[in-house]
């Protein structure tokens, strides 16, 4: 983990970008089939009749593609991303095919363990963007980051 | 979407089920591969010097078994499984290679939506269990439920 940062590092206001990644339709139809296979994820025709209208990602979909951006991204905590949690999950537009994702990510909060001194504990806002700027996910993470060797 | 459960079906208290899914070794280091590339999910080795001390499933390759565990369980609402958001998601143990998973659903609130006469708003509480009757992982979800056609 070159570059790490330390959980003193990641104070509140500090941001995050990542690159980019299409979703064609073949993808979104690829990851449905795995692992939700519902017809507004998987058929364009099906979809039409459906609350959605049409063929759009799942929701798993984005947040696994928003993972490995993330991870790939400016945003590299000591010991890896690692999250006990995520609150405030939500989906306010969804990502169609052609769209391309990116993800800006926000420190919000950050606090010392008390049971274990050697992390601390980061909450970061990851919002996930399409190619015109609309947030199409958002959720706040509360990830466990190793504290800077004395 | 045979035999579908309609908003007013949903009340809270209801429990459903779903079937099981095995997690080995080769299927959590593929996901992670493209998902969530940390190397306490790609390698057993590399694994023992991180936080985990072990090869451990990335939490979203849990969450994505979970959710089509429930797309082919017993809980159908009418339109699909739609969720709008997700709230107090928890990842309380890892998940091992072997583990074994299963969901378990239960409405904890249902309310009519305000601004759509033809929908509803559901929370069901999906919990994660491994093969010893531990929860792996937990959330709230809101789903958005078609109401009985009048």
């Amino acid at each position: 983990m070159a570059a790490a940062f330390y959980f003193e590092d990641l104070t509140p206001g500090l941001t995050f970008r990542t690159g980019t990644q299409q979703l064609d339709a073949e993808a979104i139809k690829a990851f449905a089939r795995q692992y939700d296979p519902q017809p507004f994820h998987t058929d364009e025709a099906a979809a039409r009749t459906t609350f959605f209208g049409e063929l759009v990602a799942s929701g798993w979909h984005t947040m696994a593609v928003s993972m490995r951006l993330i991870v790939d991204g400016e945003f590299k905590p000591a010991g890896g991303v690692i999250g006990g949690g995520v609150d405030e999950f939500r989906w306010p537009m969804p990502v169609r095919p052609g769209d391309t994702l990116t993800v800006v990510s926000e420190i919000v909060e950050s606090r010392p363990s008390k049971s274990r001194p050697e992390i601390g504990l980061v909450r970061a806002r990851h919002s996930t963007l399409n190619q015109r700027g609309e947030t199409v996910q958002t959720f706040i993470a509360n990830h466990v980051v190793q504290r800077r060797p004395k």
